[in-house]
């Protein structure tokens, strides 16, 4: 077992209980968890992700990992996207879906970024992994405790993600896309941390 | 007449036309205009535009003007707010006034902010002036060559944005009542400016 910590900076404790259950013990480090101020940008996603990422590990001065969630809506071409949580905080899962009242194309796609960079001397090697899930924007359904997931129907299923089991929104989300792919990274690169 | 230079970051030059006009030759000094590549922050509207002006302050390393603008719809908690440049470029002004077909409130505010800072030996002393105009989102009218112009009509006037005269425009706008406050500021302190 190696002694190495990565940090996970988050202030949101659902998410990390999420992410925790995702990557399970299969990580070959220790996963500890910091809640620090990050600039976060305007842009595209990738660009925002990897600035977050960049500006994590000066802070942390060390390897971290942070997340981006975006919610794009296809009848606003892919907005509000990485404003999403702006939107949400004004106008909740309900105005959320009110704001498509003038579109047939309810369509949406949920995506989570996740950054890996292992540390401020490798400020250029910042690795992201993306995960990415189809669906639709309805009228809110299920439990209210966590974002946007009550108004987000996954394509295939009948169920909001508010309204899944956890155990099976934690195998098809798009975290849970995004996360395993940075697990499978950890996996094939367990020498090097290992050996670091 | 002095012969100081202050930059002004803008890459749109529909916007330095309309400030030239604003300022008119009531300024205390050269103004010229660079197109820099400036961060933009996610956030509140004055923390986006004093970390722009900061930015800017650093890389031009002398004394900046720096612009924001912000539409907000009431209905919308005051979003898309400063991601409004994104929403534009995705929906065109029809769909700004798309976005609220599910709401009967129409009503938004169009606001300007405008910070100045000497350099980037001031960088805590960044002065922000703000324009604010009450308004209406309607159905779009009138030129469509200023972005989102034709979908603003403000209160008390029968005409969008995009109908008026600009002398009109630029007598009543946000961006005149932010650049005419930044104006009224370098005419309180010209002295200093022209000393330094």
């Amino acid at each position: 077992m190696s002694s190495r910590v990565v940090t996970l900076v988050t202030g949101n404790e659902n998410k990390l209980k999420e992410i925790v259950k995702i990557l399970g013990k299969a990580l070959p480090f220790e996963l500890v968890c910091k809640d620090i101020d990050l600039p976060e940008y305007q842009g595209e996603e990738r660009y925002i992700i990897s600035a977050k990422c960049k500006a994590a590990a000066q802070l942390v001065n060390g390897p971290v990992i942070v997340e981006d969630t975006c919610l794009g809506f296809k009848a606003l071409g892919g907005l509000p996207g990485p404003y999403i949580k702006w939107f949400l905080q004004e106008l909740g899962p309900n105005g959320l879906h009110r704001l498509l009242t003038g579109w047939e194309d309810k369509s949406a796609v949920a995506v989570c970024n996740v950054a890996y960079c292992e540390g401020s001397h490798k400020l250029h090697d910042i690795q992201v992994f993306r995960g990415e899930v189809d669906g639709r924007i309805v009228e809110p359904r299920g439990p209210t405790h966590f974002g946007w997931d009550p108004c987000f129907e996954p394509l295939g299923y009948t169920q909001t993600y508010a309204q899944m089991d956890k155990e099976l929104k934690n195998t098809i989300s798009h975290r849970f896309l995004a996360f395993d792919s940075l697990r499978q990274y950890f996996e094939s690169e367990s020498n090097v941390l290992e050996n670091s």
